[in-house]
């Protein structure tokens, strides 16, 4: 099958990143069409943005009329592939680590957790949901026995880089990390997507107002 | 004080969500003086777009001898006004609110969780660590009594746009939100931050090879 991010890699990462966002728009809509501008505020993105993202692919709305539903939300799922779904494995399974594996299996049906291991003694062996903690030792077997395909770093930040360098040694590809840490990837097949509550929140402190503060410090 | 997003704000906002990132990266490097590249290599960023960021409040380092690190840090927690400490409210006390409380009471020191609200009776009056769960009805009251000034939504999605517009509506200017929808606000004084977990790993779809794929669907 095509791959859209081999070789030419025509359709940009930002476009990329917007496409779940139509693809639950879709959804939400709920007509048999549906026009840049219904995507767009169901998406919160403009119906220029919308559009531009979307002739990407060459999916082009008619005037007036909008996009066949149906065919958009089958593309947008081919273009992520998520028609082949994926499996993921969960290294870190402290508070953020659970909560993302009950999270996931919760409100996801494309992405399947299929693995996910601790250095922890106290809690290997523990059950989540259908998965028995495992041992880190254990990462690039299960990776390799399990077809996994996406990792979610979830551990703390002493210990992201390694996790990830032995991911990217396994082969895989899509990571996502929760480490309060800048972690480094060299090699550009590997896309790594980093999520850092605490620099989320400190960055959001800028826009608090000064009349509500705590004035602790 | 200067309020660096009064009036002119001079400073965009691409530039504010880095800043956390330096402050990180100036504590990791743990000198008197620290060079952009240093600063990059530590943040992930490249050193071009240090210099830049950081030339944007005036600070410029010297040429092969670097920034002061105190009194970058210094100022860098004066333009995101972690100086001033603030308070934050979590609304929704399901597995993700209880992991992002225990995550921020572990990992920031600038951010203190001082209420946490849920809807459903079987949670409140439950200990979360330092805080009882509080029912959704006393929201306001609790951000009032308790001068908070961030707000952190972890509820499901049909109920997330309701909590956004009370925060906002008795007073609260900055917003993390990481329920699975795309929120809206009008008033532009108000900067919302949307993570949206599910998302974010469809995205991670597209990067992940052909060859792990779960094929079951």
């Amino acid at each position: 099958m095509e791959r859209h991010d081999m070789g030419t890699r025509r359709i940009p990462d930002t476009t990329i990143r917007r496409l779940p966002a139509y693809l639950r728009a879709l959804t939400l809509a709920g007509h048999d069409r549906v026009t840049s501008e219904v995507l767009g505020q169901l998406a919160g993105y403009t119906p220029e943005q919308v559009r531009k993202d979307l002739a990407y692919f060459g999916a082009f709305g008619t005037r007036g009329v909008g996009y066949d539903a149906l065919s958009l939300t089958k593309e947008i799922r081919h273009i992520l592939q998520l028609d082949l779904g994926v499996r993921a494995v969960v290294i870190g399974a402290g508070r953020l680590g659970t909560a993302l594996v009950r999270h996931t299996d919760e409100s996801s049906r494309d992405v399947a957790i299929a693995a996910v291991v601790d250095i922890n003694p106290a809690v290997i062996g523990r059950q989540l949901d259908h998965l028995t903690v495992e041992p880190l030792d254990r990462l690039e077997e299960l990776v390799r026995e399990r077809d996994i395909g996406m990792g979610i770093i979830a551990v703390p930040p002493q210990g992201a880089q390694a996790v990830l360098d032995r991911l990217v040694n396994v082969g895989v590809r899509a990571i996502l990390s929760f480490a309060p840490k800048a972690l480094v990837v060299t090699d550009p097949t590997v896309f790594v997507q980093q999520i850092d509550l605490t620099l989320e929140m400190q960055a959001l402190s800028y826009f608090v107002g000064t009349s509500q503060r705590s004035g602790s410090s």
